[in-house]
């Protein structure tokens, strides 16, 4: 089972991989509620692996595949919210999210990378594993919020 | 291809469909935030499926694949978000959420099982199949909708 959800998630991973999520926006407003929903999604799943890595709550395998698997997923969807004109409303993005477009996807899809890593250490069921690296995916999380995020 | 997206998408919906998300949430607020964040990201999905069944996007059978995959996994997180005292605040939950909870939570389950066979359909690149299975999942989210959300 640990094996087959391991395939099953780096095939899903593969495939999610190849584009952005294409729904379109009917109004600004909707990319912004959408890439804000997507982020507390993510933020949700990996503050509770977070909680496991750094002793806050008891090390639960099976939770932190959960866990692992939404991640890896939900990583890859709030991007497609940063449409043009999404810059204005309520929304902490930084203009700059649109005027470094290429630096900005860089910092996305090295979140992606590391956070993808965290999952397949979480779906080992080592906690040390996942403790190794835990640090490093909150980094990039750090990382964009310090350049992209008004606070 | 095709395949091995369809079976990664079954393997990882049985492994999921084993037991909810399991992040405890600090506040109240925050439990409602996740909840609302994940319907959120399940409505988008599903509208962007609804808009190929309906005719009013054209039918990109990729996009509804990644679609598909997204539905499937995030249809389970929002419930989670439900819990004892999250009754109060920024919510148009009813009340009877809790008064009423074997019965809310067979409503989640046909939603979840209406959208993983909307995901099929999806993933399986046939519009009349999705066309087929769009009507019956909305209508579980209408259903719960009246039930259970305030307007």
């Amino acid at each position: 089972m640990q094996f087959a959800a391991t395939l099953a998630l780096a095939t899903a991973g593969l495939f999610l991989a190849t584009g952005a999520s294409a729904q379109s926006f009917q109004k600004p407003e909707d990319a912004i509620k959408y890439r804000r929903a997507g982020f507390t999604v993510l933020a949700s799943h990996f503050g509770a692996l977070g909680a496991m890595a750094n002793g806050r709550a008891p090390f639960d395998a099976a939770a932190a595949a959960r866990h692992a698997d939404v991640i890896s997923l939900v990583s890859h969807l709030p991007f497609a919210g940063f449409v043009p004109g999404s810059d204005k409303g309520e929304t902490r993005a930084d203009p700059q999210v649109w005027t470094e477009q290429a630096k900005f996807k860089a910092g996305a899809e090295k979140m992606q990378d590391a956070v993808g890593k965290l999952a397949v250490a979480a779906k080992g069921g080592n906690l040390d594993a996942m403790k190794a690296a835990f640090g490093p995916a909150a980094q990039t999380c750090k990382a964009c919020h310090d350049a992209y995020r008004k606070d």
